[in-house]
């Protein structure tokens, strides 16, 4: 039962959980910087266990709107990206009951805000899915919200793998479409996030992509020709469970968009050694006999996810569990998961730099928590 | 006075110095792996300092080819590199006096061959200018001799800037031209060649191209469409003198050319953290109200060249001076520049790790040493 704050009494409310989602094809790169729409499309799916948990309540017995995450409370005024998705519910449920509600979000993540994984992007998913079922609003509306407060967020609303398409761009077009067979095909899977310290201070997100739409001669090309190639085969890959074509897609992204941040100027650098030591570790696990059965992709920073097949969970967990140059740390909150854990194998990492690792399965969509 | 090894009383020699060049707008894959086609154009300066000194002996008293490099013997046979290029001199002197005699190379380098510097490049640029002298070869045979050694070792054979026209490419078409102005403006500039170590073992640039030629998206559009625009803006900027031009194409190339190594599968990672350290230095040095009076460039390898005005010397010697992740060492044998050098200040630098600098002069062309 929830726990509404002190002098609350009259509210309405919902808590709800949505998973942050990891991009196989990449957004990078805004047509729209008020009304966040990309330059380009972006097909992603959700990593179960990395998600962010939200109340929301509306409520007039509050006398201004209050954000708290992971329990410290967050500026909302003028400017803020809370703003800007609150101003935009208000004029959705104008002439409602709730209009002239007062909006309180309380959230937490389960996993480290610090650790340059997106968790803005799962906060805003779940606050704008709180707010559709607070609000009663469709399913359009909701992704809007999403978007606006970043633009990644939109991803995290659908099970399955999902595509953010960068051409529908009216205020009533849906533009986050399920991939066909998106939610059988992510069953088949799961990830391995390496949470990788990252010593140098990086560019954000929109900042860096500003700065690739303003300099990189290849982010027009990107757009123009590689990621809708990218695109049509991964939606392919995936309606037909074709993991070799997934990875190898998946990988090629990953390395076009930070391709695409170093054709920056200055330019944007969000890997670090660690980050290329572990794509070859990936790529040396690929050129056994087995073949491809695993495929890195990093985000805006040193963060490796690896996606690979259930059934080859055991073989990629020995593999670095034998690597010479960190002592990996896997953990996992899922049961299967877990039973997986223990072919590790003692070894004499006690000198070597600990890497956490997070496994999960993908492709759970959000949920309204009882 | 040349001292012949010992039997050799009969022989043609030249002894020739030919420094090494570094681009300004990259080479980075080949149109033919046989003749050494490059895809796209490039264009360079020579590095004064930095340079081979070869001694071409041809004589009938030696029993085989050989050549010895820093006093280390070289292999010479089927398959090398030396013997591709002897194969092609015997067949351009054919029918002369000297179509039965041996070729012996004695060759060394004014810079350590391991630090990841083009030392092959001005080593084979040496020897086919030597194998010019002593053949009495033309200037187009000369150029195809050095890029069929090493492809990049033909823009080492003028002085000034240089540009190699990849659009030239019968045997007798002259393919390395020079840039208006060239030698007027290399005069103005200098050159700190930041010795980086790199610890991880990296993919030979032939290696390397063929993997960016094979797998990356953007090469082909780098080679359509961004190489041929820099070019002309390095061209004009160089027969302007417009040292802020040159200074933003030069590093946009370099940040192109890693960029396209990065769109590889599997990607192809040059740069270290001490690069990204000295880009962001060198921008940091371009953000002051001087405004933009450096350019960093890197070839396939982590070691930065950082070109400038000699007019800026002093105060690039000091900004580097002052950071405060490494004691940089600075070197010259260039009288102004060791004057400059006097800037130096003491610092608390005793802990930090040590990057040698060397500083030379840009533009000079390869000469016989009397």
């Amino acid at each position: 039962m929830l726990l509404l704050p002190p002098g609350i009494t009259n509210a309405v409310t919902a808590t709800v959980r949505v998973p942050m989602n990891i991009a196989f094809v990449k957004y990078w790169g805004k047509a729209d910087e008020r009304r966040m729409l990309p330059l380009n499309d972006s097909v992603s799916a959700n990593l179960d266990d990395l998600y962010a948990e939200s109340t929301i309540i509306l409520t007039t017995d509050a006398e201004a709107d209050g954000v708290i995450v992971n329990e410290v409370p967050m500026p909302v005024g003028e400017g803020t990206r809370f703003a800007k998705v609150f101003a935009e519910f208000r004029r959705m449920i104008a002439g409602t009951d709730h209009a002239q509600a007062k909006i309180l979000v309380v959230s937490t993540t389960s996993f480290p805000v610090k650790a340059g994984l997106a968790s803005s992007a799962a906060g805003f998913a779940a606050i704008a899915y709180g707010l559709g079922k607070v609000g009663e609003l469709n399913d359009a509306q909701v992704a809007r919200l999403a978007r606006l407060g970043s633009g990644s967020a939109c991803r995290s609303l659908y099970p399955g793998f999902v595509h953010w398409d960068s051409s529908k761009t009216g205020d009533e077009d849906t533009f986050v479409v399920p991939v066909e067979s998106g939610i059988e095909f992510a069953s088949t899977l799961f990830a391995a996030v390496f949470v990788i310290d990252n010593k140098q201070k990086t560019v954000g997100s929109s900042e860096g992509m500003k700065r690739s739409v303003q300099t990189s001669n290849f982010l027009k090309y990107r757009v123009q020709e590689v990621v809708p190639h990218h695109v049509n085969l991964i939606k392919e890959a995936v309606s037909t469970a074709d993991f070799i074509t997934f990875a190898d897609v998946t990988m090629r992204e990953s390395n076009s968009l930070h391709a695409v941040c170093l054709d920056s100027l200055p330019p944007l650098s969000y890997l670090n050694e660690t980050s290329f030591a572990m794509i070859n570790a990936v790529h040396d696990f690929n050129s056994t006999p087995a073949g491809v059965t695993a495929a890195y992709t990093f985000d805006a920073g040193p963060n490796a996810v690896v996606l690979a097949q259930l059934t080859n969970a055991q073989r990629l967990i020995s593999h670095f569990s034998r690597l010479p140059w960190a002592k990996f740390v896997f953990e996992t909150k899922d049961e299967q998961l877990k039973e997986v854990l223990n072919v590790q194998e003692e070894n004499n990492h006690g000198d070597l730099p600990e890497i956490r690792v997070i496994l999960t399965k993908v492709g759970k969509g959000p949920a309204v928590v009882p």
